[in-house]
Formats: C-alpha cells, sequence, structure tokens
C-alpha cells in the first residue's frame, strides 16, 4: 500500500540527480506507478541515468530490487519440498554452461527448475540454444515446469510473462536510453528474476572482461558485492564467482554449436576452461543445497556423474521431456542442424596467440545470424564460429585459428575477415589465464 | 539535410555519458530527429540527463541552438529596414522590466518588435501580466506585428506556435525530467527563440539569486558567456547583464501590480531597482541599435524620454494598438482590476531587514493565484504582493512590511504568514545591494 501512496516523481529524479538519494519506500513508489503507467518512460530514464551518474546506496538498491520482485507474480517451489538452488551469468560469449550444469546437478540429485531468457546483442541467451534442438519447448507453464522436475529432475523454461514485469519495461527502457551500466540497476534486474523464480539459494557468475558487462574487475567486484547484498537481505544465501570473459567460454559460439560443446562436456570431453567452470559451478551449487556436502566434495560428485555417464543420462530425460529428441546425449550431431557453408580461418604467419577477443568473436557470430539485432528476430541455429586455439598456444603459418559455419559464402567471408582481426598472433610468449577469477560469498 | 541522415540515437546518448561529445552535427541530428518524432522522448530525457552531469562545449552548444532555431519558422524582420534589438531576462520574482523598457526604447526612435512567454512556477511571464490590462491582445501574427512597430514603434507578442518547435518540445520534457539546471540547455534554449525571432542584437539580463535559475554568481557567469558565444557565433552581437535576484525586483509581485509599477516608473517615479534596472538596459539597448550612440549617452536619451513624458506617450499609443485602454498611462488603476481584499504585513519586532526572500514572496503571490502550477491554467490578474520594505530598511514594531492584495480573507491569511517568514528583521546593520552586479559583451 506504502509504495501507491501519491509522489512527485520529478522531486524524485531531481534529488536522485543531486545526491539526495530518495528512500527506499520512494524508489519502490517510482517503481509501482512506473509499472501503473503513471510516472512517464522519459521520467524513468532520466532517473536511470541519474543513476548511472550518481549510484544507489545499498539500501536504495535492495528497495529497488524488492519493488520490482513485487510487480508481478512470486512462483512458489515449495511443493517439491526440496531447497531450490538457481545459478545466473552477467552474459558472455560462448556461454553454454547452463546446458551442461543443469542435467549435472540433477544427476546429482538436486533439483533444478530454472527460467531463463533469450539473449540480444552478441551474447546468445540460453533459451535460443536450447531451441536450436528440434522439438524443444520452453513456453511450460509453472505447474508443468514443477512436474517435470518432480519426474526427471530437472527443467529449464521461458521466464512467463507474469513474472518481474517492471524488470521487463526497466530493461527495455534501458536498452534504447543508453542507462544499462550502472551495477544497482543490474543487481537489482538479475536478483530481482532469481527471487521471483522461487530460488533459495543463487550462485551467481559475473564474466569480467570485454565481451561482458563488466569490463574491469572493480566493476564486476562491486556488481557481485551488491548483488550478495540483495541475496542476503533477502534471506537467500548468495555465492559469486568472477570468471574471465576476454576469451571466448570454450570454443564454440553460436546456438547448435554451443548445445554440442555441452554435450561433450558431460561425455567428458570439450574444452578444459568449460569443463573447469561447470564443475566448480556445480560443486558450489550442490554446496548450496540441501544435500549436506561441502564444495569439494559436491564437485566430487559432479566428477563422478560425468564420469559414471549418469549425467549425460540426466540430459537425455531432459530433452526428451521437454520435446527434443534424447539421442542428443550420444551423437549430438545426429539431432542438431549442421550450417551448409564451413570455412577455415588460417594463421597468416606463425607465432603465440595473444588473444582471442570475446566481443569481436560474439559479434562476428552474431553478422553471421546467431545473435539478434532487435528483440523478436529470429537467429540462426545453425551457423556461428569454433575457435580452435587459445592464448599462449604456439602456432605455424597456415594452422586453423577458427572454423566459421554460416549459411552462405558471402557471410563466411565476412566472418573470416573479423576474424583475421580477432585472433591476434604475436612473439610474445604468454600463458593461457584460468577461467575463474576469484569466489566470494 | 544533414541533420536528416540516419543516426543511433543509443549511441550518441552513450558517448555523451562517456564524456565524449557527439559532433555539432550529431547534435543536430537528434534535434531534428527529436522533433520529427524518430527519437523517442525517453531517449531525449535521457540525452538532457548526461548533459546536466557532462555539460556541453561551446560548439556543442551552438549546434544545439542552431539545430533547434531551424526546427521551426526564422522571422525576417527586414521590412522594417533597422537594426532590431532584443531583450530577455532569464526569469526573476517581480521583473516587470519589458513593460516599461519596451516603450522607453521606442520613444527613444528604437523599433521594438519582441515576442514573449507566459510563466510558468513562482515567476510570471511577461504575457500574463500584460494581459491583465483589460482588452489587450498579445495572439498578434508577424505581420500584424511588423505592422504596428512601423505606426506606433513598439510591439509584445505572444510567441508563435511555429516558432521554435524543438524548444517547446525540449522545454515541456526537461520540466517533468529534472534537466532544467543545465547552462548549455537553458542558453541553447534562450537564444534560439531571440534568433529565431529575428534580433540583430541582444540584451540578456541573467538573474543571480534564490529567485532564480542561476542561484550563484559561477553559474551564472557560465550561463552569460555561452549565451554571448552563441551570439558572436550566429552573428549578433550579444550583451549580458547580472542582476541581483535574491530579492523581488521593484515592490510589486503580481500580473497587474507589477503593470503599476512599470506605468509609474515611466511616470518617473517607482521603486530605485527598478528605475535604475529599466534605465541602464536602455543605454544598453540604445547603443546595440542603429542610433549610434554610446551606452552613457543612450542612457541619457532615456532619462530624457522618462522626464519629457514621452516613454508614457509611447506606452499609450502601443497599449492602444493592442487594444487596451491608453487611460493606462495616466491612471494605471482607472484601467487595472484591483483585488478585493487586501491586507497588510506589519512587523512583529523593531530592528533591520536583514533580506526579502524573492523565492518565499514569488511563492506567497502563485498561492495567492498570480502564477500558474501548470501549463493551461488561469492566473488571477488582481492578486499579489507589494513589499514596502527593502534590506537594510529600519523598522518599527507595528510598521507595514507588505501589503497583500488577495481574492479572499482566507488565501490573504495564508499570504500572510508566508510573508512574515519571508521577510527576515535582525539586529545586523546591513546596506541595500544594487540591482546590478557586473555587465560583459
Amino acid at each position: 500500500v506504502s509504495a501507491r501512496r501519491p509522489l512527485h516523481p520529478v522531486e524524485l529524479i531531481e534529488r536522485t540527480r543531486d545526491g539526495d538519494e530518495p528512500s527506499g519506500e520512494e524508489i519502490a513508489a517510482l517503481v509501482a506507478h512506473y509499472v501503473a503507467g503513471e510516472v512517464a518512460p522519459e521520467q524513468m530514464s532520466a532517473w536511470c541515468m541519474a543513476v548511472v551518474f550518481r549510484g544507489l546506496s545499498d539500501p536504495g538498491t535492495e528497495a529497488l530490487c524488492q519493488a520490482m520482485v513485487e510487480s508481478g507474480r512470486q512462483i512458489d517451489l515449495s511443493a517439491l519440498g526440496r531447497r531450490v538452488v538457481d545459478k545466473h551469468s552477467t552474459g558472455g560469449v560462448g556461454d553454454k554452461t547452463t546446458i551442461a550444469l543443469a542435467p549435472l546437478v540433477a544427476a546429482c540429485g538436486v533439483p533444478v527448475a530454472k527460467m531463463s531468457g533469450r539473449g540480444l546483442g552478441h551474447t546468445g541467451g540460453t533459451l535460443d540454444k536450447l531451441e536450436s534442438i528440434p522439438g524443444f519447448r520452453v513456453a511450460l507453464g509453472v505447474e508443468e515446469m514443477i512436474e517435470q522436475v518432480e519426474r526427471v529432475g530437472c527443467a529449464v523454461i521461458a521466464q512467463t510473462a507474469d513474472l518481474v514485469p517492471a524488470d521487463r519495461m526497466l530493461y527495455a527502457l534501458r536498452d534504447v536510453t543508453g542507462t544499462v551500466p550502472a551495477p544497482a540497476l543490474i543487481a537489482a534486474s538479475v536478483m530481482s528474476k532469481k527471487i521471483a523464480a522461487g530460488a533459495d539459494a543463487i550462485l551467481l557468475d559475473v564474466k569480467v572482461g570485454d565481451g561482458a558487462f563488466a569490463r574491469d574487475l572493480g566493476t564486476a567486484r562491486e556488481l557481485a558485492r551488491l548483488m550478495r547484498a540483495i541475496g542476503e537481505q533477502s534471506g537467500r544465501p548468495t555465492v559469486t564467482e568472477l570468471t574471465r570473459m576476454d576469451e571466448p567460454l570454450g570454443r564454440a559460439v553460436g546456438n547448435a554449436l554451443e548445445v554440442a560443446e555441452a554435450v561433450e562436456m558431460l561425455q567428458g570431453g570439450g574444452p578444459e576452461d568449460l569443463a573447469e567452470l561447470v564443475l566448480a559451478s556445480a560443486g558450489r551449487l550442490l554446496a548450496l543445497s540441501d544435500l549436506g556436502v561441502d564444495e569439494a566434495e559436491g564437485r566430487r560428485r559432479a566428477v563422478d556423474a560425468v564420469e559414471s555417464g549418469q549425467a549425460v543420462s540426466a540430459l537425455e530425460r531432459w530433452i526428451d521431456a521437454q520435446g527434443g529428441d534424447p539421442g542428443l546425449g550420444d551423437d549430438p550431431w545426429s539431432v542438431l542442424e549442421r550450417a551448409p557453408v564451413r570455412v577455415e580461418v588460417r594463421a597468416s604467419h606463425a607465432g603465440v596467440v595473444q588473444r582471442v577477443g570475446a566481443l569481436a568473436v560474439g559479434r562476428a557470430a552474431a553478422a553471421l545470424g546467431a545473435g539478434r539485432r532487435r528483440p523478436g528476430e529470429d537467429v540462426d541455429h545453425a551457423v556461428g564460429v569454433v575457435v580452435e586455439v587459445g592464448r599462449g598456444d604456439r602456432v605455424a603459418r597456415g594452422d586453423v585459428l577458427a572454423e566459421v559455419h554460416a549459411r552462405d559464402a558471402a557471410a563466411a567471408e565476412h566472418a573470416v575477415e573479423r576474424l583475421q582481426g580477432a585472433i591476434v598472433i604475436g612473439d610474445e610468449p604468454v600463458a593461457a589465464l584460468p577461467v575463474l577469477i576469484e569466489t566470494s560469498g
């Protein structure tokens, strides 16, 4: 009720602008009135820009998040009778972690009921990746989701329309008004979705690097700290991991390509950095769960699930339950569509790979059709890039650096050019960097 | 044409936000697309907020102003065959300068063709004041205005709808989004209207104090400097005067009350600060005109025009031409409406007047009905406040400090209370301060 009392939006904007932060109640009222159409978009965007410059205090950020949660439905997962853990990544290039992590954690006996989003810009969304599996349905209702989790241990569905409408409105507004990069706004957005979706404990993967929102460690740490503060204040244990996003995660960038790589990981293969991140995250999620294990024991159980084949079995049950062909677990490319044109990118000279630019690779894949430029656009599930080298690798002239998967030759050619610039070869001997930077919480 | 090429508003907002100011061409394109409805209000308000924090360079401000001018009709006053001078005030409490200055300058042989605005908030607009003269018409067309100036030397009309539509849109947007206080935006707004209205040379009265936008000298100087830079860049000599707005200008605050005080000044009477500002401004305007006189000679001619009665005659011809009763020049209160309730505010103790708060007096008058809270509201022409003392005056207990002119007793009572707080009496001997702080240009 207090969130709907009369308010003076201009005064709240002016005070935020001048560094005299409105109270949590006032911020909550601003959000409630915005959702109700009583605060104009031009007022909300001006307020967001003032927040970009001034930031928000922790209590202000918490009030913003809570008001966003209360703008819509809050899902009750208590029917599962378990502590429900959830995981979120702030988004990066080649991030297919969820597709491997969800069945892996389920294989270890922890239920996964996850809502996910679509991608915009150069980072693809988990839903787009899953939809590259023919027949896979993401538009499940909450009851259907809960029933599926009880039956097969795992479900990943599209966020339902009644969940956090304030976030949907604010996200669309910020996207077109240059008001995305405010840690307080990002933290409130991420946490509002996790809290409304019913998570009891949350693992957050905060990406750092040129392919992520947080380009430097300081920004990433501030964002992680804010999200932990919100989690703590709302009584939901929250752990953050900061991970490197200077290079793509794994080798594959593109929807079907990433699904295949995630399956490969569950089969015991795949790139080292992806396996490391998935296994470490699984350990942390099991430690947050009601299994009563610590992180090290959690990781051991995850490794066992991969080695025993239980992880792949969990994947097959999950894919089958949501309408896809479970043959995916045995041979991904018997199910997924391959792009018709494949062109190799080769080294023009010998040397050491100094850098594989995440942003540049992501943009090359998006330009091939793997990403979308505006909401509602279709993505091409088959196209993308597979990078064959990483920082520190020695290459000879003519070695394959990457493979482009394209719809036609012209698109492939453009991508090859972009990738020649994205993969930097020099004389300096450099070392590969671990994917995990630090963990807190 | 260049202003209508494709543009990426989000990119321009982001660059402004990050201190990488877009080019003048890009700023012009942003304005042109906003007026055409192709840049959304929520984008424009976010951009304005970024400008509040980052400011704009002089070339950026000039480009913004020029684009605003080009958004609508540009008036050609060359039919008058004279150098046309114009004057603008950034707005303050009790500012009736134009009503005395326009006929005074006309009496000295310099044509005045002026467009003016309505007030919003605690500062009334010249049009509202003039409309307290029964029958006075402000909605003249440009041709009618020019014809009147040729015939009687003077016209003050409402800004026509086709003039600077970008300013009308931006002003309304900034008013509700907390993005008013940016010197670059204010300077571009003021100068765009003067330039589009056909002025060849411009005198700007920048008010400083709690009753004005610029509360401190630094802000006022920056605003004055920016406006002179725009004037110079557009080839229109521009002079700025910084004047004090800690106390109301003159004694009368309220529409008819202010008209009467302006007439009194032309008759050779009225408060000293008002006479000083009007005569000094007249001298500067004559020096900017094609008469070929300097400021001192201009002021002498203005003094002569008052003393000889030519100033009042010019006023009478002007008022008559626009439909009002020329008897105003002889006896204002035979023409203007007096408020039915008049209550005196008396000193509760003896002492020295430390301060007559301009903002507080302005708000008291607005609350009586002299101002409007939102565009389109009617104002009550008769009501207002006449302050009888000024800073430095000694008063005994029971002396009259001010007179409230109200529509009813309840409103009068509220105003008396407000004024008791606005007029501060203390023991400190203080001196009156000159109205003019400094002149430049």
